[in-house]
């Protein structure tokens, strides 16, 4: 491999003469061999080209970056967000907790390649553009960061996380409404209970998700707060007047998103509460799919010896030594997404509450944790809806058998004939292994037709509209 | 000590004399013995007065249950909420997930009370009231207790939190104005940075507890839906029709929140999704609680050999055995607090994911967390903004020294002479322990009088209005 | 009520007449009214009465403490073991994080109470013990409250957890062996598998305690090392010569336990490793019992539309609405343990990752979380043992049934005829309703004599011996 | 790109031409595009290899594969060792709970390479080996993938953990040793406190790391038990008689780790508390760590106004915006580490929990979070050893001045003038702003002299060897 010598205030450091980082790149590489490789998530990347680029827009306008500059600046900006430059950011996310870092990457990597745009090599001549001076202009890592993690994340919950709930919360809707006409036997404490209709069960489920998608989305606010401007401590030392309010202009611009700049640049700095407060409402969520996908499995368990009141697509051969198991391998992958999200949580929770003074240095451990769980709750759902959900179908025959053999139907007659001779009825039914019917009869407490009319399940579930 | 006999559908049981519970509530203590007794938490017994109460009347109302039972039970239900009879309530936690038990001693108080205030001795004669048919008319345990608990924890959140913690936010807000003038220096990394004011370090602590706030109030509109009138599995089976809407009109009326009927009770008795969602705002709030008491005990150390900026009341002797020793005792009880909110929002997570199919049972283990949590995040805030917070003076000249030896003021320099001349002057001068100025005229870069116009910190702390 | 003065370095305070208690605990009660009164736990109480009287015997063996003061703290402290002052601990977890003010509340009681024993009158005359110089002596509340926290949760874990674990784990081992004979269906996945037997089931729940317990004893070296003898910062100023052995085994002597002096005094005051340790133990049982109860529960659902493959004891009317229901209610109390000690696992790692310099100040709140947990464990092991486990029975007429229409009884075919070969027998069954034996002679796969002596349930679980 | 065409029970699928993985293989990666491909941990596939080849031979020794298949078998194993496949294992964490796609994963891997080492071409002709029926011969993917993650999990502590946290154990009990004379300030409640030396403080960060490892090496034996031999449910159905405890001296031999056979099979299947247990302790670490991690960022803020006491390297350019400015980001790499890890365990508990009947199926999230934390502590130790604990170095001038302004030296006073007196000596010396010296003479509590003969910070630190 050939080097080429990079400098920064430290001093010299050889740099593999292919790449476009420069000497503090370099720095972290080497001092931080902490896990796999290259772990910090590329989206963070691309957060900070978004707002290397609005900076630079905003520093012209301010009148304190040449346009020539600025246009390089965006160019490689550009670039960075068409994917061009990915394996040009090695490092991890076990480096300095505020990421100043991964900043001076970016800093490093558009500085080199605006070299190469302006028709010079790499590492000779003077820079045409200075990594602190000109693209971290009117920036600091402790402001950039919090940026970018916003910007990942606000994008991540957009672009993926909502729509494969939506998409999942909509399937069930749609089952929900299919699924109304069917009743069937209801379980609490896992035990019979009186009747409801599948469509119900359902519907329960799209209302958890969708209470959840609310709670996500109440968050927002908080997270497209901005803390660019903010600069080393919050008070936007080295930023000209107007800076904040107008490169969260310009970030909401070339995102597309509705980005603002934080009131507060200390909190914005100090604290990363927008990112727990965000995260809460993903294990919100963890915590509704892992209830759904268990009721789904156990509705489906069997094919014969398990409950077996609906049927979920075979996707696969499920074992390796049974023929012809089929598992729900769906619920199983969306149930692992809901154990990691919980643990993410924490993760999170931890490294939010240990910031210091003018600085949450848990800034790459947090966003890497949120991104990961974002990005897994939406695409398990879009697994789960296509390879499951989308293709429940009740098996009526178990449905209405495990149904009629119900003890807890008894419930019906506690307005007729009490609470305590309808246990009378039930408990002596359980007993001799007997019907409700022929107890209720035997017992003397009504006749066969009043409980032919007073025991009916389909009466039992309430308005179903 | 003396016993009577009580019956329920299993048979007989005997109960201390001197006791309104009845035979269900006798059998849950003695099957039930985990941790101490009556843990079940007050809050909760008073939830189910509100809306035994509420039952009665809308019962009453839709033609389901006589006036005189009616008053019968609202009296007692007024009793218990005067707190007359919390010594009825024995029960744990640790019973059945579904609160049933905690439901039948209610109800068994209920109507035993009843029939002492109809001038007939508790268990002797017809029953006044039935607790089964009578008292829990159109319920169910499974509305009940979710419907308890959404009372519970929202009159608490209300009540005790809120207000805490505004007003902790207060304080922290108002001595953010108190100390607006006094710079101070920053830090990032927990190292030396670009200064800031100490008013400007208490706005973004400030600003945390608003947004706190905030989300928590985001959180309230799930937690005002009540279960009540889904009965056994959320079809509403042995409810007069218009009973679910009515029931929370009442219990909005007596309670003076704003409850309504959950739009899906299937989701209300089978999720406590409303309950994980809340916490998650607790958590948040702990988060940013422990954030805050760090930084103030930090800044308060010392009093001789730590950083010293800011002085925190000394309420009590610190040691019982280094004589004279003031600790910042405040800050450890409340981030005591925030350990155990933050394990209680796992706890919280671990019950709510584990629900089947039409009913979560880990209501009470649920309840209790969140009461815990909200309680305390209540009480230890105010007992932090007056032992604590209200008391924050600055040390001003121990200020004044830290700021002026920092080598960070060299970032003024940045944008007249570039970050990397600037850095050469700051390594300098920590290398040869000297000053900044003298480092920046030996270097050559600037006069005495250009360091003088251009490194002043009161200058570098942006606009502070 | 009536008040008397009392007295500290700080001034004077007024404290009910009739309590033993002096002035600092007085200012403890008035400063900390977070959450309710005397929450901290008085086996932590108890376990400063162990060391306060091994100190005095100790410090009166070393000559710095007269013989008439030795046995007067020793006669208090046996008086506070014997239950005597339970109601003089007022405070709060949620005070000081070192604990100081119960440490110096132990000290006030003991000291007053001394008074008493003296013929004197509490807060009259000449003090025959000063709290801090002879009831305190040789120590700090630095090194006293972590003793008394590793004493009450080694008494704790050998009295209550161990005890309360290892009874279940005897009845599940009996279990196991009275259900060795019964063949039933596996599942996996929640799906019908290859058969086992019930006995086999069981020996993995009783496998899980068994190992459960071993992890938790191999924690006990570490919780048996005490802090006492560190005094202030672990240094043992103000200590006598040969204190820190001696003392340890003062408490060894009284409390029966194996304690021994901590090898290194400043890691037993600054971090609470041992504690977080021990706790990681319960954890682990908790994840256990949680898929012990959860398997039970599910095997006893039904009792008509569900597994129903064992039988529990009916202990209590399930429903107040159901009549007739009978619920896995000691299932639930078991889970909800689960829950808050996985909960509270997470309280004691936040609180024990934050200890700064010479002093963990999260004391209170790691030990009430680690007492919570060792006692709920225990108790409800115990009560999950006397009220379920061992009265679990087998309904070995729904466990013939559902074995024998399983299609993983295929399974055996696969050293026969190859896995391939028997997917089609099964997938073939299953889509047909047909049995495997019909569809493998129609296969032509094997005759109906092979298939009867080749797929024999009974052959398929291994030795069970 | 070209296809081929594989087939499995359910029938055909398109697999690009040049992969070597076969059907199922496909089916997954298809049927779970969640989160980046290819997640599942090599060393996972690593730990298959080994297990692999360890049944052929087995099942080779104990006659029911012939020895051509075995060879065939074991020299793909060892190519897989080698890293010559690693591109062959594409799928993801987020798959079937059981791994089952993850084992045929491998057993495709393995019959269609070994397809080309017998000369064949792969999809082509009769296969040389069967992947079921050849490489999965006497086993199942339920007790390989366990067996697989045991493997991996046991690799992972004993080449990366233990010599990681070895390492930096070693060096900080170096620095105990190198210390030992310098009496510095200590500090409790972050407040100014008795002396102890630099050394003593260090000795206790050494202690936390032994106790740790031997926390984790505890584990080692849970760990060290193999599922293999359980197959489908436990019962080791379509093993040969003797394979278990062979198998597992194979896997021994070839690891040269001292695996042996699970005593109980159905606990190794259906629960992973062995996952939980050794999690527990590198949870532990997390925690040790974090605290010592913190001390050290503490004690070298500044450099000008923080504390000061120690230097860490300066290992790269702290700051994009403050020239010369150093931070401590080993500790911050290191403690974000702890963060994850803390989380981590949570995801294991929730995963660990939630295992049903005869079957876990949180495999692959809880073996991946295990492998993580694994290799983070171990790496973030060598890191955090290497960069910065190995260079720790005193500030003697600072930590001399803080030493000696310190009110706390009061505390030598308690044995001869008593706490009270020693108090007001260091409460009028605090009000003042003068010596404890002047103070103690102005009380007339003793002669100058007597103060120099008694306050000495170096007579105050203990027997320091």
């Amino acid at each position: 491999m050939t080097f080429r010598i990079e400098k920064d205030t430290m001093g010299e450091v050889k740099v593999p003469a292919d790449k476009l980082w420069g000497a503090q790149t370099e720095r972290s590489r080497s001092n931080f061999k902490i896990g796999a490789p290259a772990s910090m998530p590329l989206e963070i990347v691309y957060g900070f080209a978004y707002l290397k680029k609005a900076a630079a827009f905003t520093n012209c306008e301010l009148g304190v970056l040449t346009e020539q500059k600025r246009d390089l600046i965006a160019t490689v900006c550009d670039e960075i967000l068409a994917g061009k430059h990915d394996d040009q950011f090695p490092l991890v996310i076990w480096q300095t907790g505020s990421g100043t870092q991964s900043n001076m990457n970016v800093n490093e990597v558009i500085a080199n390649r605006a070299q190469q745009l302006a028709g010079k090599t790499v590492g000779e001549g003077e820079k045409t553009l200075q990594p602190n001076d000109d693209v971290n202009k009117s920036q600091s890592s402790n402001d950039t960061f919090p940026t970018g993690m916003h910007i990942a994340a606000y994008k991540k919950l957009i672009e993926v996380t909502i729509p494969g709930v939506s998409r999942l919360h909509k399937t069930l809707e749609e089952k929900s409404k299919s699924f109304k006409s069917i009743v069937k036997i209801g379980r609490t404490h896992l035990m019979d209970a009186t009747p409801l209709t599948l469509g119900q069960e359902f519907s329960g489920y799209a209302s958890q998700l969708e209470h959840g998608l609310t709670a996500l989305k109440n968050t927002l606010p908080h997270l497209a707060e901005l803390a660019l401007g903010g600069t080393a401590v919050g008070t936007g030392i080295n930023t000209p007047k107007g800076y904040s309010v107008k490169v969260a202009e310009y970030i909401a611009e070339f995102t597309g998103l509705p980005f603002v700049t934080a009131k507060n640049k200390f909190e914005a700095l100090a604290a990363h509460d927008a990112i727990v407060e965000s995260h809460g409402a993903l294990k919100q969520l963890a915590v509704s799919l892992n209830k759904i996908a268990n009721d789904i499995r156990m509705m489906a368990s069997g094919p014969r010896s398990g409950i077996g009141e609906i049927t979920i697509p075979a996707n696969e051969p499920g074992s390796s030594i049974m023929p012809g198991k089929v598992n729900p391998t769906q619920c199983e992958a969306l149930t692992m997404v809901c154990a990691q999200v919980i643990g993410n949580d924490m993760a999170i929770a931890v490294g939010g509450m240990q910031g210091h003074y003018e600085l949450n240095v848990f800034k790459p451990v947090m966003a890497s944790n949120f991104l990961q769980s974002a990005q897994l709750i939406g695409d398990s759902c879009v697994s789960f809806d296509e390879h499951c959900a989308s293709g429940i179908e009740p098996n009526c025959a178990v449905i209405d058998e495990l149904l009629n053999n119900s003890l807890m139907l008894v419930t019906a007659l506690n307005t007729k004939i009490g609470y305590y001779k309808a246990a009378e009825i039930a408990n002596t039914a359980h007993k001799n292994g007997t019907t409700l019917k022929t107890e209720a009869v035997n017992l003397g407490y009504l006749t066969a037709e009043e409980f032919d009319n007073w025991v009916k399940p389909e009466d039992m579930v309430g308005e179903t509209e």
